[in-house]
């Protein structure tokens, strides 16, 4: 499959996906099951609550795919101290090994135009991020804003320092292929745009489409369904 | 109206409700709106979310209106350490107004009947509560369990000491009234329960069926319609 001049081997595309497990009634069986499959498929990464971080992390020893510790997952209306403590806390769990946070940011006070509100809480956590060596995904639950508020944010999101601005928690409703463009067109070509939140959409088509607007990470609880499908029946799309 | 043998009055009927504002993208506009409702209707309390908890126990100040602190909330899959730091910071918050803690319990160690672990995690919370004086009520999410994982919920959190056993977060499905009564013949008679999780279902409807099942607390997004509604329509009803 080749996308806007990108070739995407399955391996090239594994490598681009966070396998979510997100689930608030996920057992410990799963979680492992879940660990297994993204070894077999090479994704990027395993997101579980934060309870399990330290099993993920754990199952994932030696094979450098990362542990998502999700920050205030998935409301984001929690006090700054809360997200720095958690992600403080979560940080501890990984010990040095592969990772990366992914935190929900206040959507009130970005409604609120509290702009400032709104970024020193995103940076706060950026700064436990990047103290720690790894990357901070800013997720501004695009579903519940109106355009210029995806805009805002992620401005706000880039001068917080974030590697990514990232769609949706996939619990605030789903994001649009519209999103992603305003998104893409609003922070610059080093800060990484992560696609979640599929719902009950066909993902490879989603996946696809979600490409070619310019997404560079996504993250789905249907990552094997994404890999298999576009090998099946994508292999061989071309989009200009 | 008359349920059980227990008159309700409207002001009796509001004391048992707890008005929830719990949406991500709440503003603080829409707080001062829900707690200018609470002191006219008189609620038991009023449920945000921990960022707006200070705003809250404001503007309710001197009313003896709850500030409601919710704990991990909605997923409840934080490591119990996250939820014992929540509530300590969410207690300085609350600074000895009137208040209590609604924690969500650990859904997944619940069905890998890991009862130590479930339970455990709930007391520690509750100390918490014990300790500022407040009441804890255990967050089961029914809609994500069987009959029996309701029923083994309502003895881990009667055996962790908690005050009340709580139905949903309104945020992984809604209860039934079946719940209502499981949950009922399973704690004991100075353990109360609290029905939440309305949905789109008719509040007033709802809240009699709840009442007559044993729910001795209300809680929802939807309380003023409640009540205005019990007293538009059934003001005479008699459940025997």
């Amino acid at each position: 499959m080749k996308i806007k001049g990108v070739e995407y081997t399955k391996e090239k595309l594994a490598s681009i996906v966070d396998y979510a497990v997100l689930d608030p009634d996920t057992t410990e069986s799963k979680i492992k099951e879940v660990c297994q499959l993204a070894k077999k498929y090479g994704f990027k990464g395993v997101h579980p609550n934060p309870y399990w971080a330290s099993l993920v992390a754990d199952e994932l020893e030696g094979t450098g795919i990362e542990t998502g510790l999700v920050v205030s997952f998935p409301f984001g209306a929690n006090p700054t101290t809360f997200k720095v403590h958690e992600a403080k806390e979560l940080v501890k769990i990984l010990n040095k090994r592969p990772g990366c946070i992914d935190m929900v940011t206040n959507i009130g006070r970005l409604k609120d135009k509290e702009y400032d509100l709104y970024t020193n809480d995103i940076a706060e956590v950026v700064k436990v991020g990047h103290e720690a060596g790894i990357e901070v995904k800013a997720i501004l639950e695009v579903a519940m804003l109106t355009d210029d508020e995806v805009k805002a944010a992620c401005e706000c999101a880039v001068k917080a320092g974030v590697d990514f601005v990232k769609t949706s928690t996939g619990r605030g409703g789903n994001p649009t292929i519209k999103h992603v463009k305003i998104m893409r067109s609003s922070v610059p070509s080093n800060v990484g745009v992560k696609f979640s939140g599929y719902g009950n959409y066909n993902p490879a088509q989603l996946t696809i489409m979600a490409l070619a607007a310019g997404a560079t990470r996504l993250g789905t609880r249907r990552a094997p369904e994404i890999i298999d499908e576009i090998e099946a029946y994508f292999k061989d799309l071309v989009v200009e």
